[in-house]
């Protein structure tokens, strides 16, 4: 089969315009998606008589036993053809004759491959829902795990107060979290059919939008077929999303490398989830915690492809736009992959109880409380602050830790110190004080967990 | 009044580290928001019995004075203080001695900075969905006075097919739209109250945050502290929808352009939205769509440097976070300075229908329409397109126009040719058949512009 | 063979993890220089005596033969092997038995890829300087057979004044050759080898890096081991060159498709470089300069991945650095393809003089030359550039050309208008009388055209 | 004064416009580099006989009061004048009457903002230049400091081999050189001048470029006028070295941040250069090392603006230029702000000798030493690694050092093993085994370091 469009042409394209202008190589993987858009199509072209009901049966089948022959591998798409559409297209009139034809009445490829695209991007969203879903439920597991165990809460990455290690990871939870109500939103506002659009004007057949959108599960149907072939913006907010996505687990990525260090030891990553050196016999990285912070650097990049490729362009359908589709297919594929092995990972991790517990005593995490306790006794937050600080000093210099400071030694900074400061500062009564909503102290964050636990029940995509 | 953490410390800060730390030079902005906050803050505060009623009482008014007098720009934000935050507690300490150092009490720089931001977004988020809806309104006026234009419509800027101008318009109005959808869930996203989560893990003092968030119009408050002081989700999002927003713009700004442009002349835009050259006195120049278009990158930018920002950030607050305000300003300033310029600039086009008349001539449109006859008369529409090829390379040869071809010209490629092949190609025509939901006949657009009046007639922010 | 690293370990690697982690499906293509510094690696150890002659020499012949095998196919790499360096070694070792085993003596895979990479992006930058060579070839040769065409200068995409033909393509010259500029630079810049660095400390093994140097054709040895194996500036330093070159590339695609409107009507390009429309029989649209300039996204975004992937990364070796490659492969083989093709279709354009005899009427574009004419008379240029703003509005009110105003006219305007006026507005006057280096007159642009063809004489890679 | 381009204009700008539109808000920063521009403009007007000997007088003396004036903040700059050239030329003709209007002869704004900008550009990498010096020669007089100084090297973040903290340092100026490299290079590069381009074609005046190049310190003039006028790839090229030079502080933020932690506690960076916290009155934050990490993200968004900014622009001038300032600016000012408190900090870093001392125990960074013991005694390296690899399984299941395995333990292994392998293991010893170019041991270090100072004394801007 020629071309689509070779009727006013004279000369041959060129060879490297053919390499330059294929899409077959990257858009094969639409085959599955464009098959059923053109079902969804033929079928109403038959309802609707602009193709005959025979025509369009024949052409339903052809497409079906298309899909069921690529799904096992068993046709090869050919570059020569461009794209995959007119690969399925040139199967089809190979496989029913002139009847294959006719499929293409009423829609254009600019249509067309917006519909894919669409079918293709809810696929999708669906898939990262659940990796979302499952991360989630792979945290929440962890962090119930844990619930008794405390760690050094940092800011500046500087021991700050004590945390829960159910709280700190339940931080993340509430990023991932966001995450997903943002790809599902999305996937609500991109559940809209641009076919009927043809190349930009719409079609002058009797076409039935509603019908396709309905058999192929949109929402509705696009308001303006001028925007409706040349919008991409949903596939920018899916790399926008996904970007925000990896940026998350980058935080964790550099928050597991630095607990697996020999410094921190907080954690250890077991066997499965870490390499080790060519030439350093002793080494167990965490390979998929910094391969998949690498891996933020690639999605942001497809994000600015996007951005970039849409700036400036006039409507309605331009060529450029055929470069939207390696961008968001990998970044979709980097999240899907990425999601997916943090949650295999995150039962593998074993904490180092001990190793928290000695950390616990360094920083003087025990200041804060102890300007409360004595904000709390009448002195003015801002005078208390800087009276810890002066006390914090006297430590270093002679090296000591705040839990070690007698009362007569606190006494001496102010009257206010009295008998239970010291019961104030112990770890344990430093997280159990922070008891309100939002908070780190035992009591919330069970009620945090449940709220998680209810959340993820109840949602399902 | 000197910083607010100088216990521990015992040399001065580099004068150069004060210079790139400080932040007030720029958070200034923010004093109206974070005097809101505190505000609230001092109210709850006394509500629970942190500090005295008449303390409360006090620091409620001293704030109030401050916010007065910041207003009138009666109040110079020192430097040396480093942020806005550090300056309003020392005015406020000024005014009110000992009671102003206990507004400090039960929170943190952290969770503070946070409230303020999300405070400042809230009300941006709003002006630029009012800026979008006053957008939206110019264009539908725009398309509703020139519902009868017919304009080349264009693929690969290529003349395709003719379409209403007022379709091509509310392509625009459908981009706009989809940008107030994704402005108003953020809004609502990121409504939530971070205050209470102090420096990162809470705070033992007993604190009634539903309190605050129900007086700052919170919709509910931070599940999780850690979370709440580290995250910045909402102002990539932020700086995502403005880059979206921006590249519509630029769409517009392009198609301004070139229709300005000597070649198109498609359009004239106002003196009062253009600009002359210093050396060239016929010079009229369409500035306003090229600055617009050259601030897409820009806004780009912000975004990409607050993703950048936050990549592989270890938990929870860390002063890398400082850098997020300007970005966020500057993608808010640029997008809400573009929005309204572009607003009162739609009414001052021109639109220059003679030419637009001539060009409809051109780049052999009726093409498709062509093709669609002989499809509609029972032929396969591929070989219905290769056969007007061939008709567009003769009218090429020929210097020749499709409609001034007569029907025995015609038939000699098909007899499927009739007497109604001229009617069928007249541009009216052509539109008119685009008679489904999202296409361009008359009909139909006058429909899609009822729709767009009655949503922008309902939303209000 | 099993994993080069297995000993400490107890567990397999997860299989997700191992999906996450192999390179070898898109470090293959480096096969021919990591065998090329393997061979010199292994001439070295023999020379040096760290291992022994007889080994060396079977290294070097296994390798070789290696080589061979995998030039014409012939070999499958095996994911399971996870990069192309271990199967590589795998094969080696096969082949050869155990003296395979000793060739990564006194090496590590950190300063392995680190040299395969440098020698990689040494070839690649020497084609890329070839194909900028051709380019400006090209657009020299295009210049030259277009010497004498006028067409209309643009600012603003506004007629500002008449510019050679030749003169406009130059500026790309000058870009292009900026580009090679910086390529030709950075390639003497990344010219240095890593070998010898080992993991990242260097070796305790006697070695002779300059040795080594010399015979991959390195210009030094790095002088720091740790730098060595974790620098990638290179690389980004080559994103950032394409970046700007595919930006110039963009350029010209823009000025090409609009050339190529109906509007503007100034070139056709050749049929071998446009392409047509599935459903629009009339469609030749400009998709190499449409996907072109779609591409320079992508090339954009494989440097902000760049720089988002080293952004905070402590020495030295991170896993993250594996996400380099793919990033860098596709910037190089994007730019490539897109120089190549431009370089073929440059040939391909064909300039309708006649359509530009009449726009070169548009615009009014003789003000500039009308007030200079004033200026050269006496008139302050400021003056004489108001002066001339006001007979535009007269020519535009009575919808008339400056060329056809009558001496008359102009002396109404002032007294200093001449007789000579009128030869001093032809286009050929105007473009003739920008007599000086870099203006447009043609003996400067013969002169600007005999040193491009000079240096392009001159410059071999 | 009125706007340089009233004459055919009929209604005012635009309020709104005049806000987006207006620059003199930012370029007036670059009012030095305009004058100096313009004296040299105007001396090369007297001297050709464009205006004459006395006009040009008056220019230039004209022109040098209000440098004088401007430099002591005595002229407010005007923004309903739009930009710093029409300022100065209104202040100009309002101090020396008509002559004044004469200095915009034979240029246009275009050539005038792109003299500025170079200009400009130049001083700023002078400048950014000298401190990349600094930078180095603080960061080899600490090297030189703790010469005999080790540290456990990392790959992975996990220790790896011990090295010097000189070599690790000297591997920062290796990387700042390549900045000061980059920075020379274009700044011999961008020297060139732009100005006698006039608008985009030249001008008509017998202007003497040569003569105003040679007055600036260009090394040459613009070959071509429509490229000089819209070039902007020496802005671009700035943002990206300068982005790397953010991208390497950041690496070094990233490890002052590490080295600062309580778990690392390699160093303690001076009181001047940390800050503490309004609400834990213990916390001493690496702030300087935060921020340069944050603004990274600024600089990386700068380039990504300009680069967006460019792509897909026509030639020549078009407003969206305007848009380069802003960013060039803020990426130059980070740059060198960030810069200069590095090299403030450098010599404020202690040095935690002891705790050092203990880090080199842990993480078995003996490992390779021990394979490479073995290699050298004929065991190929491989075989060598899986052994290490078992003995430190061993290791750690039972609570050892490997340094503190006997000769009988070891022997268990391998019989290779002999009494030489405990100082094989010392950190010194394995150090001073990597003594080759590039290598850490403290004589290839010294050599190192002596180069790094041979280069700095040679090198002056």
């Amino acid at each position: 089969m020629a071309k689509l469009w070779g009727g006013r042409f004279k000369q041959k394209t060129d060879r490297m315009v053919e390499q330059l202008g294929e899409s077959v190589s990257f858009d094969a993987r639409l085959a599955p998606w464009d098959i059923r858009a053109s079902i969804a199509h033929a079928r109403m072209l038959g309802a609707c008589g602009i193709v005959s009901k025979r025509e369009s049966q024949s052409i339903v089948q052809g497409l079906e036993a298309i899909a069921r022959a690529a799904a096992t591998g068993k046709i090869r798409w050919k570059r020569e053809l461009e794209d995959i559409h007119t690969n399925i297209e040139a199967e089809l009139v190979r496989r029913i004759g002139d009847a294959g034809k006719k499929l293409h009445t009423a829609r254009s490829r600019n249509d067309q491959i917006a519909t894919d695209l669409r079918l293709w991007a809810r696929d999708q969203m669906t898939a990262i829902l659940n990796r979302l879903h499952d991360l989630q439920t792979a945290l929440a597991d962890f962090a119930e795990e844990h619930l008794e165990v405390i760690l050094p809460g940092f800011t500046h990455l500087q021991h700050a107060q004590p945390v829960l290690l159910a709280h700190h990871i339940l931080a993340y939870v509430e990023m991932s979290q966001r995450d997903e109500e943002r790809f599902s939103q999305l996937r609500t506002r991109a559940n809209v059919l641009p076919l009927g659009s043809a190349a930009l004007a719409g079609t002058p057949h009797p076409i039935d939008r509603a019908m396709v959108a309905k058999e192929l599960g949109f929402d509705s149907v696009s308001a303006n077929s001028m925007d409706a072939v040349s919008d991409r913006d949903y596939l920018i907010e899916f790399c926008a999303n996904a970007a925000l996505a990896m940026m998350h687990l980058s935080r964790l990525c550099e928050e597991l490398i630095l607990w697996s260090s020999q410094e921190f030891g907080f954690i250890e990553i077991g066997d499965a989830f870490t390499t080790g050196s060519s030439i350093m016999p002793q080494k167990k990285n965490p390979d998929v915690a910094e391969l998949v912070r690498g891996k933020t650097g690639r999605v942001y990049g497809d994000l600015m492809a996007l951005l970039t490729l849409m700036k400036g362009l006039p409507l309605t359908y331009n060529r450029d736009l055929q470069e939207d589709k390696e961008r968001v297919f990998d970044a979709s594929d980097t999240l899907q992959l990425c999601l997916a092995v943090f949650t295999r990972m995150i039962p593998a991790i074993r904490v180092n109880r001990e190793i928290l517990q000695i950390a616990l005593r360094k920083g003087f995490m025990e200041a804060t409380d102890l300007a409360d306790y004595l904000a709390a006794k009448g002195m003015p937050f801002r005078a208390a602050h800087e009276l810890v600080g002066n006390i914090v000093v006297y430590c270093i210099q002679n090296k000591r830790d705040l839990i070690s400071l007698t009362l007569n030694e606190l006494q001496r900074y102010s009257p206010l110190f009295a008998a239970d400061v010291h019961h104030a500062l112990a770890p344990k009564t430093m997280v159990g004080r922070r008891d309100h909503p939002g908070g780190t102290s035992p009591k919330q964050v069970k009620l945090a967990l449940q709220k998680v636990r209810r959340r993820l029940g109840h949602s399902a995509y």
